[in-house]
Order: structure tokens, then C-alpha cells, then sequence
């Protein structure tokens, strides 16, 4: 469930839940600026906060025992409410902490950037990374309810107004020609008040096919589309200390699987041409890849949780916009993808 | 699910769930024992082995943590397993892994211990301790399926084979006057294969109740008979550095529990009366308590995840034989409770 509003949201989402202890958690970057904003709301003024180092790096299980540290030091039970404020990182850490202490009690987000508002927010995802790779630890649980305060992605910097926008994208490509031809990026991002219709059609959307496939056995793999390379490229990029937002490797990522829905599904090759020169050039601009990083990629791939058997790689294919569906990829094509990518992208 | 028989019930279980791949999670006691045996079965023969420390002090974040290394580092899928072979501790902490490993992947319990056959290993409660509480953060996640090997049962210790016992009292207890009336100390412990039809009874029960409410929204909260003041007990004797065995713990809280039925519900002062005498004393001995220990039990007992309400201490109590119920009782009479216990054990 979402709420698309304002801060006046808040108070009536979390006395709804009537939780006997409310805690929050946020992290380094968000709380300096909005904790002044959230402790003016009544039931969080005396709240425990639970504030993480900002940054993916941090999104740990050393920072999950820190969280579960001031959750268990404020005496909560199992009624108690966790409010998680903040970007996905946030919401993909406090969500997991709520999930496993006393093996799960409720919680809110509040997702205070795009990309966790359309992306981490809803869909009940949680966890941490580890050893590497994104994830690879969590759990399924769904917030109480997501309150997105629209007024709040007007104050984004525009590398998270893009991270964000690149997942609304991925909605657009797998929902429906029609809901891809409502995006405009020149005029979207230049006027993100007017990204709140879209951010609806996106979250509806996604709740719709996560209700349906709570734990991914089946449709909710589409909303992968993009991350099979998206995340591989994620992770190389954090390796190699040069780390790029989630949502612009899944921009780089859709790339990748457009030009192999053409390779091997029915999809025009106009898609993954017109993409490349119109959206992903001139607003995420080319992710510089060698041929002597293919093997890490590969390798990260066929780590990646939704392979179905191991050593397998598997990506979210299009027929057409709205027409996605889910197959396991030979490693050669995926090499002739990469190739053909650094050549869209002016490599 | 719950299958009891001999080892030759491995190998058709792994071969019905079809894995990719199949990782051990043991510990340092058991493996040097079972490991010889184990891998016979040809599923586990070249199987990746996490062996964690044994003891409840190394059920922690710290040996979760160790367990999801190997279970990555095997390049493990969503359709992998994780056999977990060992007692509570190992199917507690292997459950936990599983359960959160790419957000939840299958499992098998092989209990070697009393306990973990007829408490830990069905009923899908997983987690670890943290910060001196017990299974502080876990999850809900069943077994695939639990194999009860009874020819093991015969080679434990006896301490090992009482702290089982106590649990299955404790199904005695709340599942009917009839069951409770087929315990015979005496003769159980001496004959442990004569165990094996009161183990079926006590998987049964419990998988009964568990499959009716699996997250403990209800009726599941008669399973804690005994384990309020158990667990603050247990808690105690941890950090005393003087640790009992879980069903230990619970024997004694059962009196506790007893007691207070008694005194707030119809319960006849008998069964306490003769629960002290003819079972907790002769087989378990006394637990040395002071009065000066009351506060820190009770702040144990109000930190339990069982309690509805911050700062309640709540109990499982029984009318009668097979009739238990749900109810906060207040500190005062619990101490009266403990008074009580130090009476009836001598103290």
C-alpha cells in the first residue's frame, strides 16, 4: 500500500498502526537535513533514531546489528513500528532489520529519494549486500504502508532525479507502449513536479505485480528487466572504487537486454537504438567497459539471485514494449551484446 | 513435515527437491562424530561444509555471517539446499541462513539431538541471539522437510536426552491430560527407543498447531508453557557463565508456570506439587536463585519477544491438563511464583 502526499501524511499512517514504541531509522545524509522536518510530527518526536553511514558501501550486516542494536536497546516488541526515512538503502536495511527482530514486527517507508520512491519502497524487497553482491541477504516483507511526500523530490539532486527516473523507465518498457510514450525525459526532468502522475502509474504497477508474485516464483521476475547486466555493471563499479547510483547501471543495463530482446526475441532493433541515442547518451552518458572486463561481468552474472540453476545467467526479454518475459542467455551473446553496447555508446 | 526412520531416509529426501546444490551447515561437536557417517549419502559426499563453533554462545550474528560465506562463496542458487545437521543451535542458525539467503532458499533439518527432534527442528522458528536475548532476530521459515533419525537418540548423553524430555512434557502438558498420563520418567529415560512413539505425538502436536498459526498470531503461544521464566533462566545461567540446556531451563520454568496457574487459573496445586517432587528434583535438581536475582529475571522475562505490550509479562497458563491459555500476570505474583519454586526445591 502507498499514500502520495504530503508530511501531513504521516501522523494519522502511524497512529492507524497504533505501535507501542515507534523507532527510526535513517541515515548520515538524510537526517541532518530532515530530522528537524519528521521530529515536529508527534509520534516521532520522542522516537529512538537509529541513524546508518550513508552510501551502499554501508548497506551491511554490520550495519543491520547496528540498527538491531538501538531496536533492541529501546525495549520494543513485537507491536512496536520501525519508520524507515530515507533512500533505498534505508529503506532496504531498515525494512530487513524490522523483518528479522523477534522475526518480524511492522514497518513504514518513507522513501525520501525517486529511486526509492518507484523502485525500493514498495515490493517488499529487503536486505543487505554481502560479499560482494547485491542483496544477497534479506528478506520478503512489505511495509505497513509507503508514504510518498511528492513535495520532497523537488529538493533531489539531478544524478538522483536520474537514478530514479531510469526505474520509471524500466516500468515503462515492460507495463506497456503506451505508459513508455508518456515519458519525456527533457521535460520530466526538467519539471519533476509534473513526475508525480507517472510516479503513480509506476507504483501501481509494481504493486500489482508484486501482490500478485509476493516472492518472485514467477511474473515479478519482469521487474528485472535491466538488472541482470544493470547490477553486474553496479557491482564492477564498486569495485573498482568508482561507484555509479543503482538506477544509472539499470539504465546501462536496459541496454544491454533491449539489444538482446532484438538478438533473440522479436523486439525491433529501433528500440535499443533509439534508447541509446535519445535517453541513455545524452543523460547517463557511456560506462567505460574493456573486453577484459567481460569475465568479471559474466562471473557477476551468474552470481546474480534470480538465476534459476546455477552457472546459468537468465535476463527479463522483450517481444515488445509490455511484452516481457524471462530466459536464460547463452554467455557468447551476452559478449556480443556487450560488444555491441560499446559501440552505441561510443566505445 | 516430518519423516522418523534411519539414515536411508537422507537420500530420497534431497533427490524429491531436486537441487543444484547442496551446502552443509553442522557444528564442531557433531561433525567430527557424524561427518564419517553423513557423507556415505551420496548427496552430501562432495557437498561444501559450514562448521560452525559449537554452543548456544556461538548462536550470533557473527556465525550467521560465517554460514552465509560458505553458502556464497559455493555459488549457491535459489534452488539450492542447506541440510542442517546437528541440534536447536545448528537447525536455528542453518534455518536462519537459509532463510534469508537471497531472501529465502530451501532447507532439511536433521536433528541430532532430543531437543532439536521434538522443539527446534519443525515449526519454522529460526534466528540467533543477540545482545543476551534469545532468537532475538530470526525468521519464520519451515524446514522442507525434517528427518528424525531414532537411532541416534540412543547414543546421547543424558543431559542432552533431559533437556529434550522437558519439551516433550511440555507438549504433555498443554496438549491433554491422556498424553501427560503416558510420560513415565523413570522408564522413558532408561529405554530411550521407547521414546520414539512419544516423539511421533509430539511432532504431531506441534506441527498441528504451528501449520494452524505459523507467525504465533494465536493459538502457537501455548508452545511457550514453560518458556517465560525458562528463558529468563536460561538467559540468567548465560551470563552467570553457568549455561543450562534449553529444555533444562524450560523444566523449570515449568513449575514457575505451574505455580502460577494455580494461582490465577483452576489448575490443582497438585500438579505443581508433584511436578516439583516426582519429575523436576529427582531428574533435573535445583536451579539457585536468590532474591536478589528477582529484578534481573523480571526484566529478562519482559524483554521476551512473546510479550504483547512493552514492559507485560505475559504466561502461558492451564486450567487443566490440555487447556492453556494466554494472560499478562503481574510482577508481584510472579515473584511470589519464584518464592514458591525456592520452596519446593529445597531452597
Amino acid at each position: 500500500m502507498y499514500q502520495i502526499g504530503d508530511l501531513s501524511l504521516v501522523e494519522p499512517a502511524i497512529a492507524a498502526l497504533d505501535p507501542d514504541k515507534v523507532i527510526i531509522v535513517t541515515d548520515s545524509n538524510v537526517w541532518p537535513l530532515l530530522g528537524p522536518v519528521y521530529t515536529q510530527v508527534p509520534s516521532l518526536a520522542e522516537a529512538p533514531v537509529a541513524v546508518v553511514k550513508a552510501g551502499e558501501a554501508n548497506k551491511n550486516l554490520e550495519s543491520l546489528a547496528a540498527v538491531l542494536e538501538v531496536i533492541t536497546g529501546s525495549g520494543a516488541t513485537r507491536r512496536s513500528l520501525v519508520v524507515n526515512i530515507g533512500g533505498g538503502m534505508v529503506t532496504d536495511l531498515g525494512g530487513f532489520a524490522a523483518a528479522v527482530f523477534k522475526r518480524g514486527i511492522r514497518f513504514i517507508n518513507i522513501p525520501t529519494s525517486l529511486l526509492g520512491a518507484v523502485d525500493a519502497s514498495i515490493g517488499g524487497k529487503t536486505g543487505v549486500d554481502f560479499m560482494g553482491f547485491k542483496n544477497e541477504v534479506g528478506a520478503f516483507a512489505n511495509p505497513a504502508v509507503t508514504l510518498v511526500r511528492t513535495e520532497n523530490l523537488l529538493t533531489l539532486p539531478r544524478a538522483e532525479l536520474l537514478s530514479g527516473y531510469a526505474e520509471m523507465l524500466k516500468t515503462g518498457f515492460i507495463a506497456s507502449e503506451a505508459l513508455l510514450k508518456r515519458f519525456d525525459p527533457e521535460r520530466d526532468l526538467s519539471r519533476p513536479e509534473g513526475l508525480g502522475e507517472l510516479i503513480g502509474c509506476c507504483l501501481a504497477f509494481k504493486e500489482e505485480v508484486t501482490t500478485e508474485d509476493p516472492t518472485e516464483q514467477g511474473r515479478r521476475r519482469i521487474l528485472n528487466f535491466g538488472h541482470t547486466a544493470g547490477h553486474a555493471f553496479e557491482s564492477l563499479m564498486l569495485k573498482r572504487g568508482n561507484p555509479v547510483p543503482h538506477g544509472c547501471a539499470v539504465a546501462h543495463g536496459m541496454l544491454v537486454a533491449l539489444l538482446l530482446s532484438h538478438m533473440l526475441r522479436s523486439m525491433s532493433a529501433s528500440y535499443a537504438q533509439d534508447y541509446a541515442r535519445e535517453v541513455l547518451m545524452p543523460y547517463y552518458g557511456a560506462l567505460k567497459l574493456e573486453c577484459k572486463d567481460y569475465p568479471e561481468l559474466l562471473a557477476l552474472m551468474s552470481h546474480d539471485k534470480k538465476n534459476l540453476r546455477a552457472g546459468e545467467i537468465s535476463f527479463v526479454l522483450l517481444d515488445a514494449p509490455g511484452a516481457p518475459l524471462w530466459q536464460p542467455v547463452e554467455p557468447k551473446l551476452i559478449e556480443a551484446a556487450l560488444d555491441i553496447y560499446r559501440d552505441l555508446t561510443g566505445q
